[in-house]
């Protein structure tokens, strides 16, 4: 059996013809279009996909549907995105558009939601019925994964991670709220805390490390001058990890999953990240001395988690 | 199909025989005897169970199993009560010896998820799939109910809904960490700061509430004189309905569910709770403009919500 499986991003549209295993059977990629309409968009999606299943053969009754992971707002009811800021879609029919046109069922979701399936699928969580994942980014997104089954909410708008107030009346945060997760622990939130220490310690090694200009500041510089031993960048970190820790924590009390998984560019600190996090979590965890402890660890797909949560929604 | 429920509270447990469409048979109860050993009071128990079991000449193959609500920490996997402080019980393999006793299965959960399952299924919850109950009692207690099903976590210890830290570096709570939901929403923090603003305002109409003695000032205290339009309750009861609002809101947008079911002491505030809770929840909620209203709903089964939840495990 095969299905298949889109992850649209900001820049393109990632799918792929999947085996019920995970297996790849071809992957393709569409460029999105702005110059096209919304419908326009999704009937080229539409297109492709019928393409690529004529050029392998493949016959269509062996195709079970297509799954499509999408940013913004996603009805899982409607099949609809009924709003996506990057992409200026508004009360798009996806789901309907793409079955009109390939003739096969479709399932969407909101592309955090794509990526825990697919790490529980056939990633980091391959081994855990009870998941959830924190994805560290641009944004603070999230995907909760409980007794073998992505939970998404009503219409799938449940799972928003990053906006779990942490400290009521604290930083500001896009969504308009105050002390949101992901005001304290999205790489956004982490650079800007690294250019303010640069600028209040000239002599910090973050400096050489952006080589002197402070516009490349990225996810990476306090981490990797903490490494090297910078106060300044030491006290960033640390107040990071403090942060996220408390996040984390909070998902344990909640979910007591079996384990929590990292993604998104922080992410990348991978050991050094997760090892810091579960010191934290040995100090402060709440319960009782039996309580199980939560294992935190990285995702394991990179970009395929998407396309392979995407398909997913077709594997049970 | 006939199921028992037992409810184990800090005086005496609770049981019940109970139809599959929730309708009491026979309530019946025992005392909690300190004088017993945690084992022989489990053995009590069985031998209620028994007799009542025989006393209603029913057939033990027409029971389906014995469901048990316990406080502090359960195994669900080992069907052990690990631990519970009022109790004074450690590692106590309930199912095993109610099991033994009375040869029916026996299932085991923590107390504040069975009086969840039980307004999942006969009570204020019947109508949903998804629900959040949030206790405002000594402390906060907390029950998941998604897709259907009760969601418990690893060994059944999630769930722990008190627990969460929405003011970092906030409060102390009774846990060992600070800024728990509990150290702002459970009714013994509404009192402490009930009695706090009597200090402070001694002209308060709080002072004739108490008949001017401090230490009478309870749960409904502030409530009460806030709806007469003392100043000094309004305070204390707007800053209490703030902090709650915020635990609520973040559930809402971690689990997107139909309904948040508020129980517990301060919940027999009813709709001056419920609405007051919903203004704030409409001012601040994450998301898009279509994202679905959570409806904030009192609990509806009382004391029976834990026995009829407990017999709800043998339910599905």
């Amino acid at each position: 059996m095969i299905v298949i499986g889109c992850d649209i991003g900001g820049m393109s549209i990632k799918s792929a013809l999947v085996k019920e295993n995970g297996e790849f059977i071809k992957k393709f990629r569409l460029p999105i279009d702005h110059s096209l309409s919304q419908e326009d968009m999704i009937h080229a999606l539409a297109k492709q996909i019928n393409e690529e299943i004529d050029a392998l053969s493949i016959d269509k009754s062996e195709i079970k549907g297509i799954g499509i992971g999408c940013p913004g707002a996603v009805n899982t009811v409607t099949g609809y995105c009924e709003f996506s800021g990057n992409l200026s879609w508004n009360m798009l029919p996806i789901c309907y558009l793409l079955s009109a046109d390939t003739g096969l069922p479709a399932r969407i979701c909101n592309d955090a939601n794509a990526a825990m399936l697919g790490e529980a699928k056939f990633g980091a969580g391959k081994d855990y019925s009870n998941l959830v994942l924190i994805t560290l980014g641009t944004g603070v997104g999230g995907g909760i994964y409980l007794d073998g089954k992505l939970y998404e909410g009503v219409e799938g708008k449940g799972g928003e991670l990053g906006h779990v107030v942490i400290e009521k009346d604290g930083r500001p945060c896009t969504c308009g709220l105050h002390g949101c997760l992901e005001a304290y622990a999205s790489a956004t939130a982490l650079i800007k805390r690294s250019k303010e220490s640069m600028m209040e310690h000239k002599d910090s090694k973050m400096w050489e490390f952006c080589e002197g200009d402070i516009e490349k500041a990225d996810g990476r510089t306090a981490f990797e001058c903490a490494k090297l031993g910078d106060k300044a960048a030491i006290d960033v970190v640390n107040e990071y990890e403090d942060y996220l820790a408390l996040g984390i924590m909070n998902f344990c009390n909640i979910f007591r999953p079996e384990a929590i998984l990292l993604g998104g560019g922080v992410s990348a600190q991978k050991e050094y990240l997760t090892n810091a996090i579960e010191e934290r979590l040995e100090k402060v965890s709440y319960g009782f001395k039996r309580t199980p402890k939560v294992k935190i660890l990285v995702t394991a797909l990179g970009n395929d988690a998407g396309v392979l949560g995407a398909a997913a929604l077709f594997l049970n």
